[in-house]
């Protein structure tokens, strides 16, 4: 706490590091108290909101730059999978001290992340937390009424697809931890490196957003867990699915890792922090839909099918016998 | 945290206790990803965004539906001195354990403030934390396109003026935490429990809006304390001001409290967490804007003068001597 009668603390660290992310004609220079946001004629506005604490969602000494990345893109990551464009976020950074080095690489991340995604900073506020710091961002798309893309939808007989590859994240997250992974990978450290990119910086699939508005039929993102996430989906669709697990796209390191043993495939499919789009679309539509993720340059995958019914997917392995899994997703509570 | 096969503790809270809240059709029942906020025409939306952290904004021991009233009302004041209308809001809850009693109470007075003042859940996120309990709000509101109200657009000779009374909080505070406030008003419950009230619910001014919008040429809501927010208006608008510290409405109980020598005008001034309209208006539309505000049953003062210039705005006692302020307002760093 402090009193004077300059400009606040709260109020120098956002004109330095916040101001000059504030592009956006709506954001009026966060000089107001509040932003405006207008969608073009004919679209509604998409909402999200998803927050990280340091120690649950980052660690402390994850770059403050990736820090940055993670809390927009986890959001950008639900403005993809509902089939929308991004148009702008709000922040609220709960932060234990002002220091100026980790602000800067911070805001520095925030900014080159919001250029090159086409969301502007509008807008935030700044708190003090005796810890842990922790950020909160509501992030806005833009989608052409009654367009955005449900986690209901899908139907049976839609293929079960995803984007990217599954469990490089909860690999990396164990690295970083020191757990089995990290030992497994002692002298591999471009493997090391790899996996923990992909826990520290998700890559939102927003290139598909196009895509995954024409064509499928239901969509979300992975966060939780692969596993887990499905089953969400396919709850809210009133529908069952069948899950090929050997077809679950995972990367060159998770498979050297499955094949020593060091991990197994519920660990990937249930690890979260993917931020991979897993949405269904139906045979009909899937070449052209195969077409557009090929044209956007986003690997998907086929896994698994629609079928009818109430009971949570099923998971089979190479030889078609249901694989009993322990955990289907990572809760924090 | 937990792993289960059933739904995470994170969809059972919400499911529990907030789906309940999410009665606007955009919110989809809290079962998907994102809601979708649709201006009607002609009108855009207005974005804010306040956090509220233990300790910091309010006490771990209010009562938990008070802190679910603050969180949202300090973001309604906001919506109110913009001039627009409330349109819902999304939640972000950090929680350090799942206490069902405390939720329960925080969500019927979230519940209840939505209702009354006509804003719904539309979404959020539940994360944890190892504390402080903190609770995120982005708050939307609808405004016919351009007709948000701004810092900037104070006139020399418009009237500053203000809602309710000022300082309350602040004493109030001093209460809670056993300050001297606490030991003058050791003999007067009543006083005590006023000025309470005051800090854990603050009364946003929404009832205004409308007037706020059609007469106000600058307008904010007052949060870090009317001398401060007050600077903060005159920068943002290129003016300065003149203030007769005598004017500005204080309460019964600030009144007895001043009187005693128990707080200072500087303390009631500079304390923070008032949540009243702080707006100016010019002389030609004042009676209307007056007609108004006493049609939406809102106390309105008129505390000073818009003046040309850059200086910070001047305090005069009641002899017409500038008074010295040592502080303007509060800041959390």
């Amino acid at each position: 706490m402090s009193d004077d009668r300059q400009a606040s603390g709260e109020d120098a660290l956002i004109a330095r590091y916040f101001k000059p992310l504030a592009t956006a004609p709506g954001a009026f220079g966060l000089d107001d108290d509040a932003a405006v946001i207008k969608p073009g004629s004919g679209e509604e506005i998409v909402v999200t909101t998803d927050a990280i604490v340091a120690g649950v969602h980052f660690l402390l000494d994850d770059p403050p730059d990736t820090v940055a990345r993670k809390a927009l893109r986890v959001n950008l990551s639900d403005i993809a999978a509902k089939g929308a464009e991004p148009a702008g976020f709000v922040l609220t950074l709960a932060l234990t001290s002002i220091d100026d080095a980790w602000l800067s690489a911070f805001a520095r991340g925030l900014g080159e992340d919001a250029t090159s995604f086409g969301c502007p900073l509008l807008g935030g506020d700044t708190v003090s937390t005796p810890g842990p710091l922790s950020i909160s961002i509501t992030a806005f798309g833009r989608v052409a009424a009654g367009k955005m893309v449900h986690r209901a939808g899908a139907r049976p007989g839609d293929r079960v697809l995803v984007t990217g590859t599954i469990g490089d994240a909860a690999l990396g997250l164990d690295i970083l931890k020191g757990g089995q992974i990290a030992r497994a990978l002692r002298d591999d450290g471009a493997g090391r490196d790899t996996l923990i990119a992909r826990y520290r910086v998700p890559q939102p699939r927003n290139a598909l957003a196009g895509a995954v508005r024409d064509f499928a039929s239901a969509a979300m993102d992975v966060s939780d867990g692969l596993a887990g996430d499905l089953r969400k989906l396919c709850a809210a669709s009133g529908v069952s699915a069948l899950v090929d697990l050997p077809s679950v796209p995972i990367s060159a390191a998770a498979a050297r890792l499955l094949s020593q043993g060091a991990t197994s495939i519920e660990t990937l499919v249930s690890g979260g922090d993917d931020y991979e789009i897993l949405c269904c679309v139906s045979e009909a539509r899937f070449d052209a839909f195969a077409a557009e993720a090929g044209r956007a340059g986003v690997a998907l995958t086929s896994i698994g099918t629609v079928i009818a019914g109430h009971d949570a997917p099923r998971f089979l392995d190479a030889q078609g016998a249901e694989t009993e899994l322990k955990r289907l997703s990572f809760s924090h509570f």
